[in-house]
């Protein structure tokens, strides 16, 4: 049995094409020898969204903290807030926005392990 | 994309041995298509508890609210609190368990679909 926190665990920027501003942690990892899937944690600061994109694995997000929109496939925004819980699906083109003006939008996003 | 809450989501009771106040939500299921693990919540109330058991497979935990202890292999308390990540191996013997006196132990117990 692991348990953790936020404080306990490495934070870094994401340094990848059309990040702005996203800092991201790993709580539960393939280090822990997590079986199948990983829980990381993003944190973007005021302004700051992931990249518009897809890939071929699914995200499973709970949003822990703040406000922001989701851009879905259409790129229409649709609102978070905390307590939402949202699903991306392989290959489903999105993005998260940080629309406050002051406080970080943090979510989990758990993925299968190999994508960490 | 599917952006949902708890408030939208189904609630059941859980009716197996040794649960004792625990309630169930399966916010993002294998009826939404996930490919690989979904996200169940837990709520248990003041006094309740899950079953002190094992099974093949391992949870991944986020505490959204409350306070409690997780009981691990060796029968041993382990405080938990909001912000909490919690990491059970497939087959680790645990149980969770509500000491407020007053208000709800909810988490995120992310599984393998197959065991959702």
């Amino acid at each position: 049995m692991k348990i953790t926190t936020l404080a306990e665990t490495e934070k870094s920027k994401v340094n990848v094409d059309g990040a702005v501003n996203v800092y991201k942690q790993v709580p539960l990892s393939g280090n822990d020898g997590v079986p199948l899937f990983s829980f990381r944690v993003f944190t973007i600061e005021p302004g700051g969204h992931s990249p518009y994109h897809s890939h071929p694995f699914e995200h499973l997000a709970y949003i822990i903290e703040g406000q922001g929109v989701a851009i879905n496939e259409e790129g229409e925004e649709k609102e978070l807030k905390q307590g939402n819980f949202v699903l991306i699906m392989p290959d489903e083109k999105h993005q998260f926005r940080n629309t406050s003006q002051s406080g970080p939008l943090m979510f989990i996003c758990a993925v299968p392990k190999e994508y960490e």
